[in-house]
This record gives C-alpha cells, structure tokens and sequence, in this order.
C-alpha cells in the first residue's frame, strides 16, 4: 500500500529555489524487527514508483533477496515523479495551480534529501542494504557518500558514479524530441505527450540494445511490405504506454536531475568521494548494456574501496536487471548472507 | 562537379506508383581507361551525397583506395534525398509542385533501379569494385544479388543484408521524433525541422556509441551546473547542421527505404540471396559499432559464398568508417590488388 509522508518544512534546493513542502511516496514490505536492523531501501529508476513489488518482478517474494519475511524494504517514489510524491504536476501553494514547467529544477542530490527526510521520519537510524539500478543507482552512491556509516551494504547495479556524456547525450536526445512537441509548456498534464512517446522509445532503443531487440522484434519470415514492421509496432507501443501513465513535465525533470549526477562535485572529484564509501558494495554490470556497459562497472567497482564486481549474462541489455531475476536473486542472497 | 543525368522514362516503383521521370545527380572521378575496367562504383549513406571526396576524408586521393589517377570513381546520390536526384522537394511533373509528403514510398530496390539506369547511361557494363558503407552497402549487396556477373569485386562495410529489428527501431524512432513536430506535413522545405533535428540526434547516438561519446565530450573537470554539458552542446549542434542542409521529407523518405532492405524478399531468404553473390568479397566491421555489432558482421560474411572478415579498431562506432581512413586504406588497397 503506498502512503504518502508529507513534510510541511522547506526543502531548499542545490540549484537555487525552495519546495514549500514536499510529498514524499512510499511503500514498505515486510516488518521493522526488534533489533531495527533489517532495513533494505531501495531505490528506483527513471519512471518507476515506490512499489517494487509491481516493478521489479520476483524480487520481493519469499526467499527471493528481498524477502520481506526477513527484511524490511522500504522505497520512496522520487521527487519530481508522477506517482505520489511533490512533481510538476502537484500544485505550487504559492500560486494554487500545478508547477507544470515552473517546477524547480532538481538535482539527484534534492531527490536524495527527500529519502533521508523520509528515513528520519519513518525513524530509520540505520539500514542494513541500500540498493539501486540505473538512477537508482545514481541515488544509493550520492547518498552512501553523504552518509557512509547509516549503511551496513551497498549494491550498485547497472549504474555509475557521475552521469558520463554518453548517457547525458541520450538525455538531450530525449528533451529535443519532447521540445520538438509544441504542445510541451501547455499548463496541462497531457502536454507534449507525442514527444515524450518518441523520447521513451529513445530510452527504449537504450535499454534493450541490439540483442534485445534481434532476440524479440524479428518480423514472420515472408511478412509483406504493406504490415507494419514488429520493432516499429514495439516502439509505438512503448510510447503510447508510457503517456498512460506519466507526464512529461516530470520526464523532463528527471532526465535533468540525471544529468546532475556526480557525486565528485564540490568533493574533490568522483575518486576523492567514492574513498568516503567504506561500505561492503558488489556492483552488478548486464554483458550486453549500452547504457553502462561491463567495461565502466568493473572501473566503477575498483573505484570503490570495499567492492566486487559481478556480471549477470543478459540478452537484455540494460533491461537485464528487470528480467534476469534468478541471476540477480542468487548473486545478491548469496552477498547478503556473505557479508552479514 | 556534381552533374545530373535526367532519365525522361518513368520509373516503377516496386511498392506501386511510378516516378514520371528521374534525375540521378552524380559525380565521377579520374578518367575510364581504355580497357574500361577501373569502374568502382561507391554507394552512400543516408544523408550523405555524391560526392565522395567530401563526405569520406582521404579515400579519394593519390594512392588511397579511391585513388583517381587508378580509378574511374563513380557515385549517384540516392533517389529520395536532397542532393540532385529526384526526392520529396522535386517538382511532380502531374502536379506542378512539390511532392513534399505525396513524395511515394521507396523501397531500396528503387533506389538500385536508378543507379543501374545511371550506370547504362554512362555506357558502364562492368565494374570493377562496387563499395558500400552502412546504406551504402544496403543498396551493395542488393546490387550484387541483382547482377553478380557485373562486379569484379564487392567492399561492404558496416552494412547488412536485411534491416534488422534493432535498425528498423532505431529508424522508428527518429520517425516518431519527426512526426511529434506538427509542421512536418505542410507544404514547405523548412516542415519538420525540429524534429528532424532530434532525429539527428538519435542517429548521431547510434553512429558514435557509448565510447565515441565518453572519448570526446567530456566536460571540463569542475564545470558549474549552470553551463550546459558538452554533450548536450553537441547533440543539438548535430541537429541544427543537418537542418542547414537537408530536408525532413528527404530524410522520412530514405528511412522507410532502409527498413525495406531484404536481399532474401521474393528471392527465397537471405541466404538463398547471397549464395548468388560468388564475387570476391572483403567484409568490415567496426570493433565499437552498435549499429551493426563486428558479431552480425562476422555473420555476414559467412553469408557471402567468397568473403573474407576484416575488423577496424576505432573508438568512434559506426562513425570509425568515416574517420579511420589510414585503416581503411590499408585494408582496401590490399584487397584491391590481391584480387587483381
């Protein structure tokens, strides 16, 4: 069940500029035990919300590595988000009506004090295993950085320490098909959808890759001319499903924030606040991501000065940590058991 | 200098509809010699034109693989683009306008069509080498499959024998990127831009890859938040150029070509196709390339009854065939004089 914490106090912003208050989405699965020590957070990706459950397949089960007979799992939708917690589309109490493209710009650092406002709220002192994919990722180093000692565990799957420019690249690629979408400013939620379903299907390009879409998208042998080619219906799909459910304004906020990572700023550098992390980590690379590929896990894994690299074989590209749950569920029951 | 060859006779077009008449603009290079058997016809890629001393830096040149003092050097700019031959911007002879969006749908053997009637015109029976790169090599093999006893030789790089799922998603998105700007459709050369812009930017993505961009826009160590990254810089960079010099109809047109490419269509499949190609032919891959991976390369060649792999090392993806020349001549030049 998602609740949602609402915190009447400020938060001030990196970038400059204040939320008046924020909302803040959760879910939790499983139970805090006596000793308190049992806490997973985890943290989500792009357009995901705070329900793992329904977005991670067959990872919050019954010895699955997120069992919650065993552990507390808790995640928060991310701020800027579409599903529960202060977006574009909340309203502003200065003006009354929705932020929409007035919405302050974020950083990942602003999303990573909505989770630490929320863990203090919900009276978590300490959690056990902090866990993130792709931007979640992005989340768990900022905030294992900012706070090394409130974690016992870090896992980093398919994800880095500093946005790169080849996934900032991908971004623009992204905001230039939404901008290309005049209807994009409108005060409406539907604004700039047509654009924000070809950005999607440039995410998608990225998150599947070649093998994916070689594996799943093959047309029937002999298929005419006159039937729509199968990647180019997957790619439509993909758009139209996306605009179902989520806005634009919060796609573009996101992406922003994405490319503010970098947990090296005002710190000395990326390889000056990774020594801070002095937390058992296994980080996690997919063989055939395009987005973080293996080669920059295994260099974001010596960056890290209590980690191990793990690879998960994956047709799926970056998609391979949604899909590849048995290699994912026996890796990290296997790290979790390990370093306890 | 670029000539154009106007052909009065309709041409028909292989998904229906006709082209009243055709004008296949060219450029040629070098002299033919006497025993009329130093042809190499180069095939170009997407937004490329015909003329290839531009658009492929130091091929043709005194003893590189192009060289004009050897070779008759011949290149047409495809039908459907914006360089000289018939395209959407061409007057329709039935209307006395534009085509614009009524501009009919052509599949890549149309676009062999028009070379073949070029290549008649200019009294060329045999070719000595036919070259191909990414489209180029599309309309290369398909050639080939057509008159395999007109080629001595057959160079195909970066290419492939049938449009994949993974390409035809690629050209999918960038079409959905174009259609999400509501001006493509009105009856202008400038419809479309933005949109075609940022589906410039998707190509750009998929020709340099995760290395070409981590290589080469990087920011400057410290840069403040409020500058844009480079690699934001660039993308929209890449997108306002091709909007300087090309036009969005022509680029929808030569997209929906490209998904059409199937050696194997009415031929009995692709490797039925092939097996008629008994040319001696080199095969080149790009180790970094995500468009076509060096993996479907190796397979092509296995495809072909006489060819041969080779593999150029480059950090630029798909994009190494236009910026490692000294490799390329290397490799062609060899090829062209063993199977002299």
């Amino acid at each position: 069940m998602m609740r949602i914490f609402h915190s009447a106090e400020m938060l001030p912003l990196e970038l400059g500029g204040v939320l008046p208050e924020v909302d803040i989405a959760y879910h939790t699965y499983g139970r805090l035990n006596d000793r308190a020590d049992n806490v997973v957070w985890v943290c989500h990706a792009l357009t995901a919300n705070s329900d793992v459950a329904d977005w991670w397949p067959h990872t919050v089960e019954k010895d699955k590595f997120l069992d919650p007979d065993r552990w507390y799992v808790v995640c928060a939708n991310i701020l800027g988000s579409h599903y529960g917690s202060t977006g574009p589309l909340s309203v502003n109490p200065a003006t009354g009506t929705p932020y929409y493209g007035s919405f302050p710009r974020l950083t990942m650092r602003d999303i990573v004090a909505a989770h630490r406002r929320l863990a203090d709220h919900l009276g978590i002192v300490r959690i056990n295993t902090l866990v993130g994919s792709s931007v979640g990722g992005f989340q768990a180093i900022e905030w294992a950085v900012q706070e090394p000692s409130r974690f016992g565990r870090l896992v980093l799957i398919a994800t880095d320490a500093k946005a790169s420019p080849w996934t900032i690249a991908i971004d623009e690629t992204q905001r230039m098909a939404i901008f290309a979408d005049p209807t994009y400013g409108a005060p409406s939620p539907d604004a700039g959808m047509k654009g924000m379903a070809a950005a999607r299907a440039i995410g998608l390009l990225t998150y599947r890759g070649p093998q994916g879409y070689n594996a799943t998208q093959q047309d029937p042998a002999g298929q005419s001319l006159d039937v729509l080619h199968r990647a180019c219906t997957y790619q439509k799909h993909q758009g139209d499903k996306l605009c179902r459910r989520f806005n634009a304004y919060s796609y573009v906020s996101i992406l922003d924030a994405f490319d503010t990572h970098d947990v090296g700023r005002d710190r000395g550098g990326v390889d000056a606040a990774l020594s801070r992390v002095d937390i058992p980590t296994i980080v996690i690379g997919l063989s055939t991501d395009i987005i973080f590929t293996p080669g920059e896990m295994r260099r974001l894994a010596l960056s890290l000065p209590r980690a191990r690299y793990a690879e998960i074989h994956s047709r799926f590209g970056h998609d391979g940590f949604l899909v590849e749950h048995e290699q994912l569920n026996s890796l990290l029951k296997a790290f979790m058991n390990e370093t306890d």
